[in-house]
């Protein structure tokens, strides 16, 4: 990896992304032509991650507008715009608006935790409510916000990665959580983005990632992601962090973020919330790296935040290998929320800010 | 399952035990008839749980005179005693001593944590370090030794769980880590056993079973158990935890140890530690159930405890399934050592104990 990671990518008509399920055993791109196949790689996590999943939505109002009025051979959209004349004249704007509509409704559904994803297709509202001449202009400006959804990101991410890197110093380990990389963004990263900028500058910088079950993310994404870029990196359990942080081995911890609330408290995948309290036992600094986009200042505090809870297979079984009785059952929310006090501080696009976060 | 699981057995010269790697998919009972093999399985984990690998390193022993002096078609221990008649007589005392010094330092070097395991060895050598009149009352008395074991922790099991029983009310939910039942023990257990003996007398128990990556114990083996006795268990990741807590659905946590030191530092299972601090965020009591064979009054503090590090396969990869990329390492630490000042108390054969525990 030089650069950028292709997580997703619109091209022809369809929606292109890496289905990160199969990594780090496999790298396969998956081309997706419907919406309800875009869900599908939603919800089973083939893209996941909360910038990425508010690009993939942008992009999937796209797409809705492909399949719906799609004929052969032809496509409208592709990575250089909103390219074909022939979109259909007697279709009118209000019923583009009407489709867009149910399709938004249809992604925002997939995740409810994420922030990203509903914010990314309210953009994408505020767009397509506008009074247009017709179709074809809406349709363009529609391209250009998730253009825009998608360049905004890569720029974030870089910026965050600027914010964090004077975090850290030459030889330090950092620990981390879930994936927070290229494949969580648009192909850069955020927590893990800051690793990436420090090490751009120059510094020597251990990777340890949790594997975070039940999806291992940290075991299959952020260590795929850090071997891509020749950093090391060291896998270990999520109930090992307590003993590795004993040894004072861990110049900090850096996790990303699902929602932030207004008070700072941080919905994160799962098993952040033990981390934290790990760190603070030991001192060791605990910091949330996120674009602001992931505040969500209309909820005032942790309560507030909706949590997705998955099935209980993913705790049951590991790709096929039963490891749960048939008769047990299972506890399997998808994050956990990390109350402030435990956070030092947030590596954001504008800097490091602490809350509270104005509305 | 009505009493005791069958953990581990002495019948005929050989030892038989559950392999417990292949639970919940497959229940297999092993036949052992040489003391490698019993190492390999101890190491492998087919067997585990230190009071279980109390009872292994005492059968162990007996073993190793099987295998060294064994003669076609006969054999001189089983379920019953030292019950061969035919010791070879050209067979000194002092032979049989060195032999069992030599076989007592294999199954010693197997796994350095858990106390019980040269505890137990400890024992057997205070008897065969006596005077004897010979080979066969050395033998005749070793094997009442290994039996002692055996039944002490039966004993020892069904005590700790009446000590702990009334901790619970009806209608609790308790949080278990590892497994810490019949098959972590002589076939009752010690932080289960808890549950089972509240069950037993009545109460209606929910158990929230951590996983307890990387060999899923936990998932496997405690979720088993419940099962096997009709109790009703979920299971959870072990990041969970502090997720579960915060919802204030659990009343205590119950773990087991493998080694406690004179001021009460305890070394169990990874992922302990961290349970020990979600606990201590939510004001859950967070209890340690042990033999009191598993304080080690000679270790002042858990910086004295030994740690066994594993091999990074465990955590990089699940049962061939690869999860990790093969040139990322791994921390595997098998245990952590969690502070005195995060447990309520000790549940032992003895009742609820409080260090410091005098030599």
């Amino acid at each position: 990896v030089r650069d950028l990671i292709p997580t997703i990518a619109l091209k022809k008509g369809a929606v292109e992304l890496i289905d990160q399920t199969l990594l780090p055993a496999e790298y396969k791109v998956l081309r997706i032509a419907k919406v309800e196949a875009l869900c599908e790689a939603i919800t089973s996590l083939r893209i996941r991650g909360a910038p990425a999943l508010g690009i993939a939505g942008a992009y999937g109002l796209l797409l809705g507008v492909e399949e719906e009025w799609r004929t052969s051979g032809g496509h409208y959209f592709d990575e250089n715009g909103f390219v074909a004349d022939g979109f259909p004249p007697a279709v009118t704007a209000d019923a583009v608006r009407r489709h867009l509509g149910l399709v938004s409704e249809r992604l925002r559904g997939t995740r409810p935790t994420a922030v990203n994803l509903g914010w990314a297709l309210d953009r994408m509202m505020d767009i397509w409510r506008r009074e247009w001449p017709g179709p074809a202009e809406m349709l363009r400006a529609l391209h250009g916000e998730a253009r825009a959804i998608f360049e905004e990101d890569v720029a974030m991410c870089r910026a965050i990665g600027r914010s964090g890197a004077a975090l850290l110093k030459d030889g330090d380990a950092v620990l981390t959580h879930c994936n927070t990389g290229g494949l969580a963004t648009s192909g850069y990263g955020t927590a893990l983005g800051v690793v990436f900028a420090a090490v751009e500058s120059g510094k020597r910088i251990h990777v340890y990632a949790d594997e975070t079950r039940p999806l291992l993310q940290g075991a299959r994404l952020n260590a795929w992601e850090c071997v891509a870029r020749g950093i090391p990196v060291s896998v270990l359990c999520d109930g090992a962090s307590a003993a590795l942080m004993s040894e004072k081995k861990i110049a900090c911890v850096i996790v990303g973020a699902d929602r932030i609330a207004a008070n700072g408290d941080t919905a994160n995948k799962i098993g952040t919330f033990s981390l934290a309290l790990a760190a603070s036992r030991f001192g060791v600094p605990f910091y949330v790296a996120a674009p602001s986009s992931t505040i969500d200042p209309s909820i005032p505090d942790g309560t507030a935040i909706p949590i997705e809870h998955r099935s209980a297979d993913e705790v049951k079984s590991f790709r096929g290998v039963v490891t749960v009785p048939r008769e047990a059952g299972a506890y399997n929310p998808a994050f956990d929320v990390t109350p402030r006090d435990l956070i030092a501080g947030f590596i954001t696009e504008q800097g490091i800010v602490q809350p509270p976060f104005g509305g």
